[in-house]
Parts: structure tokens; C-alpha cells; sequence
């Protein structure tokens, strides 16, 4: 796949116009798809082919990589996921060659994280045997929907269904927006997004629906299905968990979103240390032997490192498909979403600031991967609410009791175990901290019934939201680590030194800069704070060990080729203009 | 100068290519220019009208501003400070028309923020009474230069002038690069540097000069003068302290750029909190009313307000113009442009990010404001380098004697009083502490003599280069504390509770992004930990106050006309599309 993705077409080319762009990322896909790397057909069968596949394309274009992200995987995973044999024939095979460009019609104008909330409308037609697709306010108006402004043909609608008179919940339906000619399909109104602030090559766009009739068949029906006689069934009798079953196949599209991220970390990273060991500042160092730059590139490095990894384990641990581990899924896919997405905002910025001047040449990669990634934060669940996710899940299971102590010291305060320990322990912390400022709401409250019980401890998860993200970005940062330490195990004996020391470099950096919490909770001591800055700058240094042997090898690691490497400051910046 | 700008040229248009931005930009140039708002004159004799000028573009496209600022601040300013009464006869006439659209050629491939390591060379030739411009290798090349791809015809170059063989450090020379044409003059080779990660209406390019000769009086020659047998004459003997000069016109353009970055705050804080009082989420309750959205915007918008009195008064101390002012100037020019270009990343991120989706629809403002504005971080002196500058004044003038003591406890301790007290003890005690290891080092090495202890004290001042960046932060953070508080006094008493709330919530993120500082210091104690945090969440719940008042007209008071916020989020977002 890489290989292929050295034709031509694919060659970045950052002098376009938004529609220019869109044309050649249709193109792009076009060729992409008749290689057949892929079928939709591997989302339910062979899972990792169909990731790998759409990965790969993040390392040459984020825009082709989300063209075809919301075409194979919200699309037609959601056909797949959702939908029965029948919908698997009439579409699948057509998503496959692109004859049939997909769109995924979840968010509306006014509905973006509360898909609960969605305001089109499903209403069954008994006479005629049809859905009544339809958007009642401008508010449900959908929004956002990738391929919908110019080239998509068929679009999976979310809508709110109602049979015989009684509210289901939402529920999916295929729905045509525009004929095979391209033109909308009559009731269907299309407005174009615009422009973006990055993606531009991904065609956005608003839907209303005005009384869009459908088959029967158009209801994604593997969940719930509504008979000729308008006769509602589903196997999943609550509504709010059968829309929980609905929304569960956005996992596989999370851990995309994530892996892209972290792809871009990698390639972000690479080029900013391939550079600041050749670029020389003052007196002929090179800028990466300045502690200042080592502090910016090296975590970062570390990170990508941490996040790579946890999305591995995330994976195989998907890929067990054990119905006991889907709320662990849940809960690691949205922390990893968040933690690897917000890391990648912070580290692609170190990137483009290590760079100088270099790192916002578009030829150089780091800005527009910074352009076009800038989505990932708030697309596909948004990472404050992921990070809630996690935390709700965590305070589900909050242990009675009181609540821990720090661990005891150990003598050698910063080798992983003790690391671990401390992270584990402001995991703990926090969750006990605002489980018990809930249940001591909710007791309070108790006296005015359950219902008042149950608003009090709402009350209170949300007066300590700051907090309950905090639990969130805490969980990641031991999963992660911990996640990194067990890794180590397995790594080649001439790697282990270095990683050991950059699985260190992790845990330490997330340490400290929550240095506040573990002084002020008694789990580290004010003449440890000296000491763990200097070893954070040991680690650094030995990273950058031989003029950064270590640090450059980490780099060559991640295997990225030439042609998706790109920037000329990662090759002989000395000849860029000669 | 807003009303001008209400014409439909300046429109914001995000469809275009990377050419046709720029013919639109020059052409919104020519239209601003003909109103003749400034002069390049009014860079000696008004500056403020100069600066104001250049601001207000930056409201409108930053692309405009910057083509705007190269122009008229780097070429025309250097022109008016370093020239004498020939150039500026000669040249700012045809700037101030545009008949003459000016470069600034300092940084080089080689060379970004050690200009005094600049390659490019002028020898004089004394036989045929002229200097010869020329670039000996491609690093010298000068590279990232602001409108010579396309439309600049004449720079600023400097080069290491060569005079009867002796090397006097670097000079500047007025260079003709296109002919009045537009054609490259002979001997100078241009390269477009191509399409940017923002900024794409700015034709940067890099140039190389092939023994290019130009007459004698191409020398600006305020400081320094090479008469026509080649005697060379200036009144600063030291070639440091004559580059020093030189350079030292720089601090208008870090003004202006620091308050770039805080006039794009103000717009970007605006949109996000307009819009989070605006758009429900769960339970019909604005987004906004969450603690983690207040948690990411109002420390925003108090850094926005720091940030800009901190401006004003720069601008006020800059104006009184006195020599023994130089420094003060300096120092706070350095601080300001990278306190305010640090905060202005993170703070419209996190706008973007709090905005959701909308966030990244170019419309709504800010993804391109944080595409285009990315370049301030290391454009007129690199961050990194401008915290350094900060550090080594503070150093410079470190008092000897014991390290600084923890402020006294206070029965109200987040009032301004002793917050300030915090900030001003952590910027002496970490002053203390890398003055004492740079002396420790010294006197370490002294046995081995002089050069030897100022090499150690060198060695020390790098192994603490986290410290001196903390340093450089705290001082920003200090002065910007202390100015704003300065500031409540002349409030007008309507505005004072709400300001004041501000300000104290300003300083106290600046505590709560540090508290391990303070208290590995001992300055806080584990007690007030959850104390300061409840004050800050105290703070936030007061702005919030009324469904957001006090945050919202905190907004208005910034003034933004309605052509300048232009995004669609910050007016009626129900009806987008519609």
C-alpha cells in the first residue's frame, strides 16, 4: 500500500483552491479504491486489514484519509454493523468500487455530542409501507456531513423513529441525496459547508430533509425492525440501550481518529529531530543539543511512543471481540481518543516551534498536519465528553472506603514500578475524591426522595468537572504507561536501554506536570521536586546520547518512508532552493 | 480606518488558491494604502497612529497585515531609523504609494535568530566606489522573505560589510531586487518559498546575490558611514554594540506583533464565549455553563485583558522615549511578544476547541486566525530566545545575597496583594537560583581563569535553560499581574467588580498552572491547594453570573465591530444556512 501511494497523484500539493483540492482528493480515492486494498466487507470480517487500510492513507493526506474514513468505515461500517443481508447486498459492493459515495447524517446543526437529541424525524407510513424521513427545524438541519456537498450519493440518516403513533428513539435508515447522475434527489436540500480550516479536500455539507419518503427496507434493521403492518420489534427494549447498541460501532472510527493522531505524531516528531540534530544555532551546535529543545521534542517523542503503544493493546484487545471486555473498549478507545488527540495538539506544536521558520513551510508537513488534524479534538465524540466518558465509567466502579494513601517511598523513586504507583494513586484519588463529593450530594439530598438524590449527585459530578477530566486524563497517563512498561519486556535487547529510558522519560513528564496534585497529596515531597527535573534532564541527555543516536533511532523506528516523510528539513536542509 | 474596512474587497475569502490570495492581498494593500491613513514617516514622528494603522489590518486578514508590516515596519522603519535624509528622500515617499513595495532581508537559510551569524556579504569596492552584495554559499541564501516571491522590488539587506579587507560586522543596504518592471535585477536569483501553513496572501521568498553592485549610498548610514576612498567611520566602535543599534528597530514590529496575537484573542475569546452563552448542549443548558468551558475560556479572556494592558503600558513607556527606558523596553517588548504569542496559541485553541465543530469552519474565524497567526511564535525573534533575553536582564541585574524568602501568609490570600507577593517571589527565587548556578560554576572553574569561568558560567546558564524559560515566564507573568491590577484603579466603577474578578483570576491560573512551584517552595501549603482551586471555579461561577454578563460585556468592551467578528457562530446560529 505504501509503495502504490508513491504515484503522483498522491504527491502533496498545497497550492490548490478548496474545489480544486476536493476534485483531486476525489481522484486520489478513486485510485486508491481500485486497488482493492480493502473491502467494506473486512469491517465485519477482517477488522486490522480494514484499519491498516485506511491508516495508511493518514501518512500521505488527512483529507483522503477522512474522505474515505466516513465513506468505508461511518458509512459502510454502519451498513455493515447496523444493517441485515439485504442492505449488505444492495450497498456494500457498490460502497466497494465507489460507485455509491457515502455519507454519515448523525450530527445536526444544533445536536452535536446529544445525539439523544436529534431532531429529524422517521415517521412510518403504514398505508404506504414507507418511512417519512423529515427535518423539522433549521436546528435539524444535518450538519456537517462529510461528502455531502458535492459527491456523496447515499447517506445514513439518524432520525428520531416513531410507529403507530409511539416515539423509538433514533434509529438509522439509508437514505439517497442524490440520484446516480449526482443530481439531489427531489425534497432533499443540500447547502455546501465551505471552507474549513483545514481538510479542505473533504466536501462538507447540510441536509434538510422535507418529507423524504423511503422504503421499509431504507431501516437499518439488525437491532429493531418495523414490520409491513407497522409492527415495532426489537430485541433491546430500552430505548436509551438500544441507542447505546446504535452508536457502539463508533469505536472502530475512534481508534482511527486516534491512530491517525498518533501517525501524525510520528511523523511530526521524526522531522523535528531529524532537523534540530543537523540545523546548528549559536557556536555550531546543533539546536537539539539545547536542554530547551530536548524539553520540547523528546516527551513529545515519548508520548507518540505511549500513545502508539496503547492503541496496539487497544486493538488486540478489540480484536478478541469478548462480549465482557466491549465497556473496556469503550472506556480505552475514548480515553485513547482524547489523550492521544489533545497530545497531538500539543506535540505537533512543539514540532512546528522546534522547527523555527522551517515548521511553517507547508512543504515542511508539520503545519498542514497541524491544519488538517486541528478536527480530531472535537469530531467523533468530543474530548471533553470522551474524558467524562472515562471518568463516568471509573466512578461506576469506585471502590468503597476510605480513601488511599500515597504509596510508601521507595529507594529508587523514579524506576517504572514507583512511576506506576504514583500514577495509580492519583487515579485512585481522584476517583475517590468526586465519588464521594457525589454520594455525599446525593445524601444530603436523600431526605427529598430518590429523584432529588439522583439530580444532587448530578449536581455535584458537574460542579467538579474540572476534576472529573482531570480523573479521565489520569487514567490514560497509568493505562499508558503501564501499557509502555509491560512493553518493554518484549523489546529487542539493543532497543532496551533506550526505550526503557524513554517509557521513564513518560512517566516522568506526566509526573511532573502535575507536580501541584502529588506535592499537595503528601505523594511526593517538596525535596523530591529538584531531583525529579534533574532526572527528567538526564533522561533527556541520555537520549541525545552520540549527537542522538538513541533519540534518532527511536525516530527511524516508527518506519516511516521517504515519501511520506516529505519535508526537505528532514533530509539535506543546507540544499533546500539550491 | 474600521469604516474603510467595511468594503467588500476585504470580505474574508477562504476559496481561494495560494496565488490568487495573493493578488488579492496586494490588491487590498493598494486600496488601504490609497486612503493614506499612515506614513512611513509617522514611524519617527508618530508612531502611535504608525502601530494603529497596522493593528487594525490584523482585524480584517493577517496576511494583510503582515504584507502591510513588512512593508511599511521592517523595510520603511529600518529605512527611516538607519538611513539618513538621502534614503529617506530617496525611498519613503515611493513606500508610503506602494510604487515600491519593500523586503526586509535579514534571516538567512543558516541563519534565523543569530543574525550576527549571517553569511551574505558587502565588500567595498573603493576603485569603482560601490559595495558588492553577495551570497558565498546556500545557506546564505536569505530566505523567508516577505513579498519578494512576487511583488517587492526593493530590500533591506544585511550583510557583513568588508572595508579595505576589515570585517565591521554587519550593515543593512537598500538593494533593488526587481526593476521598476518588475523584473529580477541581474545577479539576483529568486525562488518563490512557496505555499505556507497560513498566511498564504504573503509571497515569501529566498534570494541569493551574485556579486550584485550598488552604489555607495545604498549603506544606511545613521550609525556608520564609509566614506568614498573607503574609510570607514562610526560613533558605536564595538561592531556588538553597533549590530545591537541595528537590530534594535526591531521592537516596533515585536509590538506589533504582540498585539497581533491579542487583537486576535479578543476576536477569538468573543466568538467562543458569544457562542457558549448561546448554544444549549444536555438538558437545554448552554455549553457554557459547564465548568470545564468556563475552565478553558474565562482564564482566556483574563489573559487576553493581562495581556493587553501590558501592551498599552509598553507602548506608553515605549512613547516617553527616554535613553535610560532602552532596556525596560527591550525586556518588555521580548516578554510581551512571547507571553502574548504563547497565550495567543493556547487561548485559541482552546476557542476553536470550545466551539465545536463550528470551530473549524473557516467562517467562524478562528482556525484561520490560528493558521495564520502561527507564525508569531517564531517570527521576530524566536519565543524561546525572547524568554531567554528576558532571563539574561534579570540576571544580569541579580542581587547577591541570600535566595528570596516565601511571602508571609495573608489572612485573604487570593486577594491581588499577596498573589502578586507569589509572582513576584517566584521570579526572584528562580532568578536566585540560576544566577547562584551560573556563580557556583564560575567560581568552580575560576582557579582555571577568566575565560574559563565565564565558559563554565555559560555551561551553567544552558544546563538551566527550563529554568531561564520559567524565568522569562515568570517575569511575563509578574509584570502583566502587577499592570493589571495597576489598571482597576482607573476603572470605571461599573466595570470594577467585574474587572477585578478578572484580574484575580488572571493571577490565580498563573498560581494554579505552577502550584508545584509554590509548593515544593513552601510559598503554599497543601491545605490552600483545594482552596485555590475553588476560588479559581468561585471566580469563573461570578463571570458566569446572570447567564454570562459580566463575561459577555467583558467581550463587548473589546469593540469589536460586527465586520470584524464576521463569524456566523457569534450572531444567530440557528439560522446558519437557512
Amino acid at each position: 500500500m505504501l509503495d502504490h501511494l508513491k504515484d503522483k497523484l498522491y504527491k502533496p500539493n498545497y497550492y490548490l483552491s478548496m474545489y480544486e483540492f476536493r476534485e483531486l482528493t476525489l481522484r486520489r480515492l478513486q485510485l486508491f479504491v481500485s486497488q482493492r486494498f480493502f473491502s467494506v466487507f473486512d469491517y465485519l470480517h477482517d477488522p486490522l486489514r480494514f484499519m491498516a487500510g485506511l491508516e495508511t492513507l493518514a501518512s500521505v493526506d488527512y483529507s483522503l484519509c477522512i474522505k474515505a474514513g466516513v465513506h468505508f468505515t461511518l458509512c459502510g461500517g454502519t451498513i455493515a454493523k447496523l444493517g441485515t443481508e439485504k442492505h449488505h447486498l444492495a450497498f456494500l459492493p457498490r460502497l466497494d468500487t465507489l460507485d455509491l459515495p457515502g455519507c454519515f447524517g448523525m450530527t445536526e446543526l444544533g445536536h452535536g455530542s446529544n445525539v439523544m437529541g436529534i431532531e429529524t424525524t422517521a415517521e412510518y407510513d403504514e398505508a404506504a409501507g414507507e418511512f417519512v424521513i423529515n427535518t423539522p427545524t433549521n436546528t435539524a438541519s444535518k450538519f456537517w456531513i462529510g461528502g455531502a456537498a458535492q459527491h456523496g450519493k447515499v447517506c445514513t440518516v439518524f432520525a428520531q423513529l416513531t410507529v403507530r403513533g409511539k416515539w423509538e428513539g433514533p434509529h438509522v435508515f439509508v437514505v439517497r441525496i442524490r440520484c446516480d447522475a449526482g443530481e439531489p434527489i427531489p425534497g432533499v436540500r443540500i447547502l455546501d459547508n465551505g471552507p474549513k480550516a483545514g481538510l479542505q479536500g473533504v466536501d462538507n455539507g447540510q441536509l434538510w430533509f422535507d418529507h423524504v419518503r423511503v422504503p421499509r427496507d431504507a431501516l437499518l434493521d439488525a437491532f429493531a425492525s418495523v414490520g409491513r403492518d407497522g409492527a415495532y420489534s426489537s430485541a433491546i427494549p430500552s430505548v436509551s440501550q438500544r441507542f447505546g447498541t446504535m452508536v457502539g460501532g463508533l469505536t472502530t472510527g475512534r481508534m482511527l481518529i486516534a491512530q491517525g493522531a498518533i501517525d501524525a505524531c510520528k511523523i511530526g516528531v521524526t522531522i523535528a529531530v531529524r532537523y534540530g540534530c543537523a540545523r546548528p544555532q549559536f557556536n555550531g551546535k546543533v539546536v537539539m543539543s539545547y536542554l530547551t529543545h530536548q524539553r520540547r521534542l523528546l516527551p513529545a517523542l515519548a508520548t507518540t511512543y505511549a500513545m502508539h503503544l496503547l492503541g496496539l493493546r487497544l486493538k488486540a484487545l478489540y480484536m478478541r471481540k469478548r462480549p465482557q471486555d466491549a465497556k473496556a473498549v469503550h472506556v480505552m478507545s475514548s480515553g485513547l481518543k482524547a489523550g492521544a488527540t489533545w497530545s497531538r495538539v500539543e506535540i505537533l506544536q512543539a514540532c512546528r516551534e522546534a522547527c523555527g521558520g522551517q515548521g511553517f513551510l507547508a512543504a515542511n508537513k508539520i503545519g498542514p498536519l497541524k491544519s488538517d488534524m486541528d478536527v480530531d479534538v472535537t469530531f467523533e465524540g468530543d474530548n471533553t465528553v470522551m474524558m467524562q466518558q472515562v471518568a463516568k465509567a471509573l466512578l461506576d466502579s469506585a471502590p468503597r472506603g476510605p480513601p488511599p494513601q500515597p504509596p510508601r517511598p521507595q529507594a529508587d523513586a523514579w524506576a517504572p514500578e514507583p512511576i506506576l504507583a504514583l500514577l495509580r494513586f492519583r487515579e485512585d484519588a481522584l476517583t475517590a475524591e468526586v465519588a464521594g463529593a457525589i454520594a455525599a450530594a446525593a445524601k444530603a439530598a436523600a431526605p427529598r426522595g430518590k429523584a432529588a438524590a439522583a439530580a444532587a449527585g448530578g449536581d455535584a459530578f458537574e460542579a467538579n468537572l474540572d476534576r472529573v477530566l482531570a480523573l479521565g486524563w489520569a487514567h490514560v497517563d497509568r493505562i499508558a504507561f503501564e501499557g509502555f512498561v509491560e512493553e518493554l519486556a518484549a523489546a529487542p535487547a539493543a532497543a532496551g536501554p533506550a526505550l526503557t529510558a524513554l517509557a521513564r522519560l513518560y512517566g516522568l513528564v506526566r509526573l511532573e506536570r502535575d507536580l501541584g496534585f502529588f506535592l499537595a497529596a503528601g505523594a511526593l515531597t517538596s525535596a523530591q521536586a529538584p531531583l525529579l527535573r534533574s532526572e527528567v534532564n538526564g533522561l533527556c541527555a541520555a537520549l541525545m546520547a552520540g549527537d542522538g543516536r538513541p533519540a534518532l533511532a527511536l525516530c527511524a523506528a516508527f518506519g516511516i518512508p521517504d515519501h511520506c516523510l516529505a519535508a526537505p528539513i528532514a533530509f539535506d536542509w543546507r540544499a533546500i532552493g539550491e
